[in-house]
């Protein structure tokens, strides 16, 4: 790749949003490519990963990681190709997943939040973003660590078609509990009974949800696994059994309001069935995601966890993709391809 | 004592409250006194005892123990003394702490909830509902177990002059951390502060509550002890540390709402602290009262923890002296004298 004639097209944060995040928010710009240093690499993006918990980066709070700042490139996770490397352990063509944000090329140390890993040439490299990466890898510790899930648990899962949602309803269901997921339209219940071997699906869209959980969940549920917040973790709580365990994951109902959404005003079942309500990250489980990642490629072998991607194309459409996991269109991990690897 | 005289008076539920509880909520009215059977005894009760959870008795709903039905005497702990008896364990003049509600006698076999417990001779009878009782106990297993202190950590108390939230406090700088408390008056702040121990006070009458928060906590808060819900709440989750844990005791605040109260609009703070909520019922740790009392004994012998008695008179003022502790009027544990021992 003759780099010469290259410039960077990318998205940056343009303004804060208020409310529903949008196109608006974001200026698609065209920058220079600068020169490598001898510490680093030039790197072109294939994909970039979308997660709910992009959407808390552009607000300006303390958070788990600094927010976004205005004028800077949109962070998120990607697949990139090395261009040109300065770092004796990668080389040009090698198929990296990094978080290089929303832009065509980017410049990395391959250190910190901007580190790189090479991805393994036997798994798909799309793969490395969905069930082996944050999303799989929140669902694994998510699940197991906060959940704790016993043989026999009733496990009721919320956005149980997304990335994070059908990866820990299968690893629930590995652990011999009974899961109901929650998600929007038929084809996504029918994927959750059909394919990913849930016990039953509740769709949102149509169902009376404290109807449907009472009816599905008659002997109460021990483990929530979180991902929506709202109506449902309202809901949900009225259920819970005694030592219940709420693993919030997210609450991706809420990310887009305007005024601070009101909490469960059913919080307090928490006492009355000496419950916990838990929240976790996680980045925190770092040192063991070789372990997990290595557990998951077994079931996935095994045929044991089926995962989905929503795979959508064109940088110019990055903003319009993160919109989609909000209006509940994504079904599986989204990502977006923007380039083909040379 | 002559038991052929004797008339009961008692104050029965005539009607569930919607809102604050009232004294037309119930009804005061006489009965006749049984013969006791071969396995009962009756009892003369001395001392009612008072706390927020009674509230939730009322309501027609499922909890950690069945509502108090309409037509029954209203539930609550008591100090008594034996007038007559027909258990070996138990003879006449003894003084024992029970639950046998708000009337002037009561029989019982002395087994379950309406068990009985001779009070040891070398404390104050009223202690055993207060400090060693299940107030004294909540402080000791929800601060230890579920609020897990170390030494160093910010700790924060919600309802600090109650009869829970003092003990919890003076607990928590016994395990070397600094504790700040919450109550409303110059006069409980003044106890918190100068008798003791706390740290330091914020009187919510007067404060800016989320200003004092901050300006008390600049290092975040590390346990958070809530007995009140609602404000308090909210605005101690923006505050919380990394692993912070929020032990979930009571809600007082809310207790007599008519509309659900919505839950703690912040309490996804819960994930980026990767923190826990966590209720508790102090019953769970019976088979470890006595562990408990002895280090409670302990500590206030050896001047480690005070505490406080609000001690009002009168059976016919039961339902006034339980609104008492919703409108923060009681200082210390609320009990309501209503005989002299024979």
């Amino acid at each position: 790749m003759n780099k010469k004639n290259l410039r960077n097209r990318r998205w940056v944060l343009e303004n804060r949003p208020r409310g529903m995040v949008s196109k608006d928010n974001f200026k698609f710009e065209e920058s220079d490519i600068e020169d490598i240093k001898d510490d680093e690499m030039l790197v072109k993006n294939l994909y970039f990963g979308f997660d709910p918990t992009q959407r808390g980066w552009l607000n300006d709070m303390k958070s788990y990681m600094p927010p976004v700042q205005i004028g800077e490139v949109m962070r998120s996770s990607t697949i990139s190709q090395v261009v040109e490397s300065n770092i004796p352990d990668f080389k040009q063509g090698d198929i990296v997943q990094g978080s290089f944000g929303w832009q065509e090329f980017a410049i990395t140390n391959g250190k910190g939040f901007m580190n790189a890993n090479k991805i393994p040439e036997d798994i798909p490299v799309t793969s490395s973003l969905s069930v082996y990466g944050v999303t799989g890898l929140t669902a694994y510790f998510g699940l197991l660590d906060v959940g704790k899930p016993k043989e026999g648990d009733t496990v009721v899962i919320s956005g149980a078609a997304g990335a994070t949602g059908s990866v820990a309803g299968q690893i629930a269901k590995l652990k011999g509990c009974r899961v109901i997921g929650i998600a929007g339209g038929v084809k996504k219940c029918r994927w959750l009974t059909e394919t990913a071997n849930f016990d039953a699906a509740i769709d949102y869209k149509t169902a009376d949800l404290n109807e449907s959980l009472r009816e599905l969940c008659p002997n109460g549920i021990d483990v929530v696994f979180d991902n929506v917040g709202g109506e449902f973790l309202n809901t949900a709580l009225t259920l819970i059994n005694m030592n219940a365990r709420v693993v919030l994951c997210g609450a991706i109902s809420t990310y887009n309001d305007e005024t601070p959404t009101p909490g469960p005003s059913t919080y307090m079942s928490l006492v009355i069935m000496r419950a916990r309500m838990e929240g976790f990250i996680v980045l925190d489980y770092l040192d063991k995601f070789p372990e997990a990642i290595r557990e998951l490629r077994n079931w996935v072998k095994e045929g044991k966890i089926s995962y989905l991607e929503d795979i959508q194309e064109g940088i110019e459409n990055a903003p319009e993709t993160l919109v989609r996991l909000f209006t509940g269109q994504n079904f599986g991990k989204q990502l977006l391809k923007i380039a083909e690897p040379d």
